[in-house]
């Protein structure tokens, strides 16, 4: 059995990272996985929230929000609603933890990088899509604070990539696009390190529970696309890239 | 005396209209004036207001929103705040009575057309672009409706546009960049028609009083700029165009 | 064709400035323009909005409410509904411009002055009439501090005024009450100083685009109406109006 | 000892009730007791809350806020809080409570009487001089409904006053100005019937607990006040206090 | 005529204290009224509120609120709603008077005692329960401020217990649970002192006014009532009730 | 290396269910897993949601919250502060998904089980706690359904169970108390069925990411603890449980 787009079941969608997307931002770029298009940056803020004040580390927090056009049917604003629903607080909690995994907050100095994830286009895994392109443009918003000596040393520890997986129709799928993300009875969303580490796994069987086997089938997926995902990063970010892993290797 | 980037004081930014930017509005144009980008979307929704409710009339209403990303110190979410601030609710209601006053609403049947501006880089005048490029895209999900058969008949009586005025260093200038609109004593936002009338004047001299001789001065920058804005919206529309002014003439 | 109230065209309602109407803000003044009664009050707090801290600066702020009993179908409290509607924050935000317009902030010392507008019956022109009321109140406040030493020097450098005017069944009419104002294709607020200057022109043809012409027009008709406001503003502070104006001469 | 503005311990202030006040609200009163004054207003809508719907009952509701500049320091608008606080809701309640407790709200029909309460200027005694006032206001209400012949019979029980007293230095005083009020050790509110019953009675001892005897003394001023007040709202209601109690009477 | 559990017009529901019922706070006590169950516990903070700061005073402030299965008809969650209602509010706030009442401030150091009354399940009378049973925990915490010397000297002047009486089917009633609470035509909460003082006194006839001898008789059932409980705090508190009273005789 | 209370790594803490714990909700049960503590209930609602309002469908939502005494130091309400925050939401959506896939919605009827986690006492581990617990208030409230003959069968499909694991000091941890949560590098909620199935896997290594072999481990100690509280759940629901079984075998 084919998917919508002839995919394989262990295929990702066209990937396409846009970087300097945005004047403003120290780090801007758009990130699309098929129809799915993000606008993810890096803001550097010289001061950090309260519970880090005079601690001398740094901070990274993250925002997410789908315009109102992004989705099928109009989605309200949530400034409109006067608060923020539990499903974005959910995601920029997680896109948060992500990056804050792998930065090494001790030796960023008292700076805050925001990262805002703004959905122009939703078709599946704008979560996942948020991590992958964010972390982009966390490297180029460090990249400044380290070419203007504001920082000596790379805080960054690792690449970081997500992406979502799935049990749909009996059949575990990587990377699911809306519909068959709607249809899905099992749903995961799989983030990791350039070395094949885990940072956080989140699965959810609402529809029916899920057994082992099943689990280890989805995480193979996720392994394979997360691996696929952070060549991308690594080609895309070119000589950045190879200053990160040097360092590391140092 | 020239302008920081070697405009004539009469002359517009470069303008951009990208129409169908992203795929799930009925109308969805991004428009480029030099460094301001703002994406405008139509969404038609099959109910009104309750103040129309019965009474057979459609409705528009326009929200706008600036991504954090935007600006050069990152703009604080208004979702985040929890309240929609003043500048954001004045420019919200400008765009949608401009839409409004060039729309038939009683001919529409009981609809509502969601116009949302979201700016995703901002160099001054977002709010009269957000006008200009929200035309485009009002027209093309009115397009779908004519063609679909919901609508028998054009609602639409006029194109319309929207561009700043400033005096600033005691010169009138077309179309402010940001820098140049903080340094503006005087400052004028004029929407108008293909006919060359008003829908909206608004000008405040908040540093300074302006004379009524700085005030004509300031409306014949506007109206060159719109007639200007206005051939634009015609040459990227172009067959949409024609069938407006056609049905009009009829 | 006369109107309702048998005035002509170019006539202003029975204005009437009442000081000291209530006894705690340092200037209260109760402002009829016919049956439209909005009470004015200016009170002096001693500091100043986070941004204009260490600044030596002074700032003038405004706040505009609707009593619940003031308009013919009881208007909900904004404090019920949690929030303040975009028409209101419109309304505090022109008042407050309008006020700094013609105040040297910068020799004001770090104070801020209040200015409330709470309209207690309306019948349309009710932020033109704060406006014009307030300046009153605002000039009672400043003379306390002249006159406790606060300030050496009087830091307004203008009169302010306001009204409203548009046009109605095709004619231009000055100061509308509400049943014209309903009726009104254009409405436009100008407000000027008493040197013929305008501060702030708002003109809105939701209903209805207009002419070039009918903008002369309007604009002719606010010159008369802010013009004779001024002279009653001068004739109500007596002694005030006259030093006001010679200190300016110096 | 003599109270600061010479009054004996159980004399009230000057009261002053102003009818039609204002022109919107089909009853319109301006209570004055001393330096306090009050806008209260009864407003007919002709629904009522859910919980009512289908009853074939009426309501009474009441809200009060005090204007910004009815106190020495500003007092900030609830509305620019975004919440309305606990003193108010207190306020309100009390205010609800007490008219609806001599009102038949059986023979009403399905109408809401909006009763507001608007503090002008405040000098002690706010929610008591509300009661007062607003009850002379929903005379004047309920009157039109019956004129109009929307109402056959007078739904209205009783008169209602009220009046604070409380321990100042040691000694009990009727109807306490700010200025007594903010150094009083017990501070009671007493609302009463032209029956001389009591429909709400709450006193406080914060700053220290108060004997038996204390109460006692508090009562007795509580209605000896009471009954002064209930004989100006029969004087200034006039014919239709007679009206009132001669229905009653049959 | 008897009560629905046999009980007569003057005698309480069996009452039940539980020390200690949870471990974090420095006083905790479940307080059982028949059916009414209040978790209250006391907390000190080592902080005060603005208004307090560098006065060397203490503060102590209460909270309320109901689980929403402590209802028969399941309670809507104040933080759902997204507001406190204003029932929640006066109650929290008489809670807060009360306790503050027999306090003595001024010694007890710049701190906050939180006191968090929450409701486990309500059969009427859950806000007098709530004072009754917060005492004995605020003594709880304070005998810890003793103990680790950061207090020298008792800061409690009285012990204060509460207790609802009201008028059903015509007859005054002690302790009223929540069916007949629902029938009273007259609902009193009074608060009060060992001493036989009166702290608070709050009875409102909503559904009809009462008589002075009612109000007399409704006095008494109070007296009675909060004699009986505050000689059960005495018993439950053992020692400590000692140390308290040996040290305000001294 | 022993754990601060003498427990394996791979031990439970001692669990205790006390079923009818508060007598209004349909199903009542304080949980206590060591020192934390929660009241869980079930309470049924005759209607649903508007998006499955006519579908026939039932539906469970779960709502979480901490009393403020529940941890060491005092937790803000979210009421007091107006909004629920990050962590509370997706406390509450873990709770509601885990119950409603385990539950035939579609022969529910149109019915909304709300469950209530309450929080009384905190150690780590509440939020699994409250699943655990729920499951049993749940079925009690089922239990009412089925045997008032609303529902002819047991619409519930499975028993449902959660516990938390985590790496503390580089050793996999089964049931983590609030010391051992808070130095975690990897911390997982483990959502399971009595089948041996999983319905959510939450693992988070915000501190350092985790190899598979820490997740292989991890779920394995999930696995065990989650079969010894099915277990435990069996004995307390007893004939329930026996019932349920049968059910589902048939």
């Amino acid at each position: 059995m084919s998917r919508i787009d002839g995919r394989n079941h262990d295929e990702l969608r066209p990937v396409k990272f846009t970087r300097n997307y945005t004047k403003q931002a120290q780090g801007s770029v758009l990130i699309e996985m098929g129809d799915t298009k993000v606008i993810c940056t890096a803001m550097i803020e010289d001061k950090v929230p309260p519970f880090l004040k005079n601690t001398g580390k740094g901070w990274i927090t993250a925002e997410y929000s789908m315009l109102p056009s992004s989705t099928q049917s109009r989605k309200i604003r949530e400034s409109s609603r006067g608060k923020i629903d539990g499903r974005t607080q959910e995601i920029q909690r997680l896109i948060g933890r992500a990056l804050r995994s792998i930065v090494d907050l001790d030796t960023m100095g008292e700076k805050t990088i925001w990262i805002d994830c703004d959905v122009i286009q939703a078709d599946g895994g704008t979560r996942t899509a948020s991590i992958t392109g964010a972390f982009v443009a966390l490297v180029d918003a460090v990249n400044i604070l380290m070419e203007n000596g504001t920082l000596q040393k790379w805080p960054l520890k690792s690449f970081v990539s997500a992406v979502s997986v799935g049990i749909v129709d009996g059949k575990p799928l990587l990377d699911l696009r809306y519909e068959e993300d709607s249809k899905a009875k099992v749903d995961m969303n799989i983030v990791m390190t350039d070395q094949g580490e885990f940072i956080e796994v989140q699965g959810t069987g609402e529809e029916a529970p899920f057994s082992k086997n099943d689990l280890m089938e989805l995480l193979a997926l996720g392994e394979k696309g997360n691996a696929e995902l952070i060549k991308m990063q690594k080609l895309v970010l070119g000589e950045l890239a190879d200053k990160l892993q040097n360092i590391r290797e140092e």
